[in-house]
């Protein structure tokens, strides 16, 4: 008799695979979810080993697009960084597909929910945080943090593991070595609203692209090309270790400059001091598994207000691994040219500066005289 | 009769130029200062002139060491970046020009000191604070907020500023267009104590530097070879005007790399978010004029005990304006490999994980099922 | 001939009477505006006054349930304070009172406003910066900056600023020494909704009150009638100056005590975070006076959303200048008493807190055994 | 044969002397220790029952003096309060009874430590991550969070926590109820000096107290007398769950009062705002058990630094539950009087103010005109 019925993350690998088959043994309905986001991977072929490996039923859902945009044009809103460097593109894809996960256990009415996320790592807590927040009553297996299963298959995940360590050279999957990159540059229009992209220009094609899907995938296939979005890192896991880790974010790179230029272009100096914390605490949430919690959704709701008028046009250009403004152009620009230049004066009366200046300095002043 | 003595910011331009004049046509003695902070400028050609224009005293001081260590040194454990883009090159030499400044005055009996800086920037105020914080009852004279002199001289500040803001390319200085930067990378590995470096090794030249001054030197040349740190920005003023800069710090960008990788690899997680809350401080107070302040005082000096264990090498390659972390190395490391692989369990029991994300997750769920 | 129209925030007292007459001298047509926000005045006399010193228009308005309503009821929703213990009373008046002002100016075509507010305090930016903000165009007249005003009329200011000083017995209008205050205490039950009060019901008398001008005036009786809400403190003001202040704030002693209880009680953990440090930005910046700026709105609009689900009934106890809560129910309460106690076990294993704890322990442990 | 020495954190209560005798059945070695913070204890009667029951050896230590100096003082100066409401009483006893804990078991070789907190809140953990930074490598026997043992017991436990939770007139040990305090304040004035008091002088008695146990003990005293420092809140428990507690802290709500006051008064303004968001990061790490972690090692090391200057009196009164700030005075006062005053104008010019309410304005203004 089936102990119950498991929806399981699958991938297609042999992780997940050995995963497949163990929880089959261990008496459950295995039910498996391939979530397409846009990585390499032969689906079809996937979808055929589930169904050789037993699954009851082969799940492969494209969600690509509401990727896109429930989950990256949010994070782009808020320039999402960790730790001054990693531009979180796992870490926003667990909750869109737990999200996907979920949606299936309860039309399945399956009570298990199952992955291959290693007992180390961020991606467990990501998984099933989002689970439990969409699906309060699920179980999760976890095999690799089950002793019978991780000491009858912990050699191939070492393997496995080993490479990635190992090997960087071949992990950079999207993105060409810049040695190896054009040697001339392409130049890009982006066009932003509400702080998210509604249009990209390739300036010398001469071809546009306007979906939220499109335009993302365009942006990593040039982006990619150039090399862009590489780095090697050493980062603090929420579980309180270090660990390297080697990313290629093309796309998502070009975003964030462009994003940062046009937001600082049409957003107000003291509006962006405030919405700056929120990004970072954002980003933490984001990288600790928090997407569906009632803080994140809060910092998500307050950041998109803060988006209201960023909107304009950013010029860049790519070449070799790098992305230059060129300039930027916005109906909501903030920036006033006459009233920032010398030769005209306007409103503006300088002798006011002398008494801000000296304002700012009555305490600086009275201080220095009580210590001479 | 003289109204008393003036030091005067001088640079050696037309600008400070018709200052200096115009400052002895109001009846004061001058004392010119020019400060070698690393500019190009031919400094006797700036003394003759002084001198010629009828300067009482010329002083010219090659503060270029102190600069690097007591001020960019700060900046750098701070991993000061200003509006998340501009690293605050110019601001940070506001206060060290000052300080000198100051120094000369008080030595020199004056009374007043001067600049060139106009009435709509930041640097009249980083200037002034500074002065009014090291010399409270120094009196500034800012000639570019004083209608007599700049309804007079007005047209030759717009010219300035015209070929400023119109012609970019010309601007840098230092680095070369990525474009036509070599072909081929430099590698250097950084050696940092106290989250400073104290050596730089050029791999492939076998070559070393281990002053402050050298380092930073050796950086801006191989940077500007490789066209690196070039930014093209609009930025928010501490007087609440938006404003276009093209800025370029070669040397600093490859050492904010450098440094933000040692610092992630040695520090712990936590300390790492405190301390970055600081250093976003601490990058607008320097960028609004505040280094002589009691809080930016107090944040140098909390950020400063941040860097302790702040030390090793990082190893890192330059090429076509991007820097990219190979390698880093540490006794104070607190990567451990073994912790944080798969193969060895060591200490660290997967169970545990579970109750942790359950524990995370007693909240969620519990919204959850109150929301259904 | 008329220098113009000037509209002056007119307290009925000494000092703008004299501001008043003295903008004549000027030249200018003055408007008097005198705003009734509560304070004890007999605002007929003030009329009449006016008229008398020769205001070409008088205008009194009772702005007490906007005060309440579009200024008191947000800064509750922010818990605002001011350095840890002042509730901001006087702060939150000026962007109420500048409104009406700038109304009127704007009707009567006034190009000119002008206000007593002395050039030492943060009144005169509140106003100001109000003012500015509603209406660009507008000049602000500050006779109290003005040397030929305040050089004639020092004395009488100082005079009242010294009584001020030291005369803080006689400062209390609204509040009993508690040591004269009633022997028993008064129990009140106040109800929120989306963080502010909607009733009000005084238990012992069995009376009820549901407007918002009536509930915070019945507060401020009651208060008032047991001594809440005195504080002495020195505090920094925005120009960089301490001050002493003598503040007496029963009502909203009161609410803020009801609301922090019903919102920890309400509001997730973690939101609670983040709304407290909008919070304390908040209340710097009423505090400066920038009530009308785009980043008070945002963390307005922010702080507002996080009010959702604050709602439910306070009971709390009012005695010799205290306020005990004394319990709490809601609809929208997170509390959740068989989840958190002892005999219930439910949905919670103990188990999982060992997990928790060794996982938050993985950093402390490794660096304890690497410093040994 | 024995499983190894546990050290059990006795209380003498029913609860711990169950565990006693229960980790004797399971084959411990128990040594027990009680260790002394002030609280109300037949400490001679605990010690005979822990070796009637069967420890192998008893330690009772008078923690009282390091758990002020080391614990509660850096506490103070913290301004130490959790959700805006919670002093931290016993949220900062833990660490010190953890530290002497771990000596002991260090110094007599035991491998287990083990508690009687409960698997629902908070003290496990500030128990246990105190004791895993300590030690790292000692194994934790935590009975609450064993099924054997909680099925076993669980309905004494019931019991206790019931009576807590509905019996909360009876729990207040140290305060009077401020209906029943003295009908006349008492007067006191606390000396400061870096931050924490040096003596406290009882006015009416004309006494006065110089040991940090001593001034503790003493405002203990006259805050229980006056019924100071009582409340009923509602708090989030870091495992995310809501629950009631009711407090008295009499001694550290005069103290934070006191030290409020006084640092305000000798604080720069901008310090005290950096300090104060360190101040509720210290707080939180407190609350939730990190004591002996590098995040709130480094957050005590910057508060002690800001409190440099933080000396002078205060005068306080308590009565009747509250307490009232009379006044203060200190050699390192930032408060000018002259400065402050109207009728000295010294160094400050009011004009200047104006220049610096427009510069400040520049941004809205030029919102306003944009927005029109």
């Amino acid at each position: 008799m089936s102990k119950g019925t498991v929806v399981l993350a699958y991938s297609g690998g042999l992780d997940t695979s050995c995963i497949l088959v163990w929880l089959k043994e261990q008496g459950y309905d295995v039910i498996t979810f391939l979530a397409n986001v846009g990585q390499d991977e032969d689906f079809k072929a996937a979808k055929d080993k589930a169904e050789t490996l037993g699954a009851k039923k082969v799940f492969i859902e494209d969600v690509r697009a509401e990727f896109v945009e429930d989950f990256i044009w949010p994070a782009l809103q808020a320039n999402a960084i960790y730790e001054d460097r990693y531009l979180l593109g796992t870490a926003i894809a667990r909750p869109c597909i737990a999200r996907k996960l979920v949606e299936i256990a309860r039309r399945e009415g399956a009570q298990f929910i199952s992955h291959g996320a290693t007992g180390k790592g961020n991606d467990q807590i990501r998984f099933e945080l989002s689970c439990y927040a969409l699906y309060p009553e699920v179980k999760v297996i976890a095999p690799w943090r089950i002793p019978e299963f991780y000491n009858r298959f912990k050699g191939r995940k070492d393997l496995m593991e080993y490479a990635q360590q190992h090997a960087p050279a071949d992990l950079y999957m999207m993105t060409k070595n810049p040695e190896d990159s054009p040697n001339s540059a392409d130049v890009l229009e982006i066009e932003f609203k509400n702080g998210v992209p509604i249009k990209v220009v390739d300036v010398k094609q001469g071809t546009s692209k306007s979906s939220p899907l499109d335009i993302f995938s365009y942006l990593n296939l040039i982006g990619g090309n150039h090399g862009v979005g590489r780095i090697d890192i050493v980062e603090n896991r929420f579980i309180g270790m270090k660990s390297r880790g080697i990313y290629e974010t093309p796309g998502g790179t070009i975003l964030l400059k462009a994003h940062l230029d046009i937001e600082t272009f049409t957003m107000d100096k003291e509006v962006r001091r405030i919405k700056q914390g929120l990004g970072i605490k954002f980003s933490e949430l984001v990288y600790n598994g928090f997407w569906y919690s009632p803080e994140c959704e809060f910092v998500r709701h307050c950041i998109n207000k803060s988006q209201e008028n960023v909107e304009g046009k950013v010029q860049l250009s790519i070449f070799k691994g790098q992305v230059y403004i060129l300039g930027r152009e916005s109906p909501k620009s903030l920036y006033n040219e006459e009233l920032v230049s010398m030769d005209v004066q306007g409103d503006y009366d300088p002798c006011d500066a002398s008494g801000f200046i000296r304002i700012n300095a009555v305490r600086l002043r009275h201080r220095a005289k009580l210590s001479s």
